[in-house]
């Protein structure tokens, strides 16, 4: 998969949870996933449509939402309720509006679905797609949690 | 919500699990959820844009699933491993593209994204939108066991 297809998603996820949660993250080196899962205990995932079809997912550990989540409500949040899971699909929706923004400059239109959150300890998710599988890790400073990011296009 | 934009994975859903797995199947009454938590311990979901944005999800016990895929595979599966997961996605990239299909001849033009797949006992599922969400559940009649359909659109 092309770096310019990629590049955006990472940059928007940093971008975004930085602004909105003021923490601070570092992404990893991106991989080619040679088996389709991403583990997490919250994830929110948006399909797309368009230039191309695909999918990103979001995965995070619990301890790294619930402090996401407790400092943009300004309030500690010890429990993966339903404020967490709208304040996840807030986050991812607006990582894929700023990510597609950035695609359709480099010539890619680019539709994203309303996103789904998964909660659950430790459930698995799988990008059905024969495409290849870019999974970056990210790790956050104040709590030493780690999420991933994931994306998959279609093949040509 | 419409029924017009409901029924047609009403009946996608059915027709593709009878078909590819030889099950008897049977439809309940479609209910408003309040709450947007739909549990199972595999979900297939697929994020749709277009005339509308949204997405839908089939949520399964694990018994059911596995007699699905059993069935389609005519090899006992016992585990939810990488294959049942692609077979789960494969179901819904079928329900999907059936039940867009009939959208289409009702006016509806809506594309599909790739399907993901969670696996994790017990996980739940939350459509993030302003929009109403339906429920719908299933029995299957050989394992008794169940599963829900979910969709939901966003408002006009």
């Amino acid at each position: 998969m092309k770096a310019e297809l990629v590049n955006p998603f990472i940059l928007a996820t940093k971008n975004v949870i930085e602004t909105m949660a003021s923490l601070k993250i570092s992404p990893g080196k991106p991989y080619l996933k040679k088996e389709a899962v991403a583990t997490g205990d919250v994830s929110s995932i948006v399909g797309m449509t368009g230039a191309k079809n695909g999918s990103f997912s979001l995965s995070f550990e619990k301890v790294v939402m619930l402090q996401i989540v407790s400092n943009m409500f300004g309030e500690k949040m010890t429990v993966l309720n339903d404020e967490v899971a709208e304040a996840a699909g807030e986050i991812v929706n607006m990582v894929s509006g700023q990510a597609r923004q950035e695609l359709e400059t480099a010539g890619y239109l680019i539709d994203g679905a309303i996103p789904s959150v998964v909660t659950g300890e430790n459930h698995e998710i799988r990008h059905i797609s024969e495409g290849p599988k870019i999974a970056v890790p990210f790790s956050e400073e104040s709590t030493g949690g780690h999420f991933t990011l994931e994306i998959c296009f279609e093949s040509e």
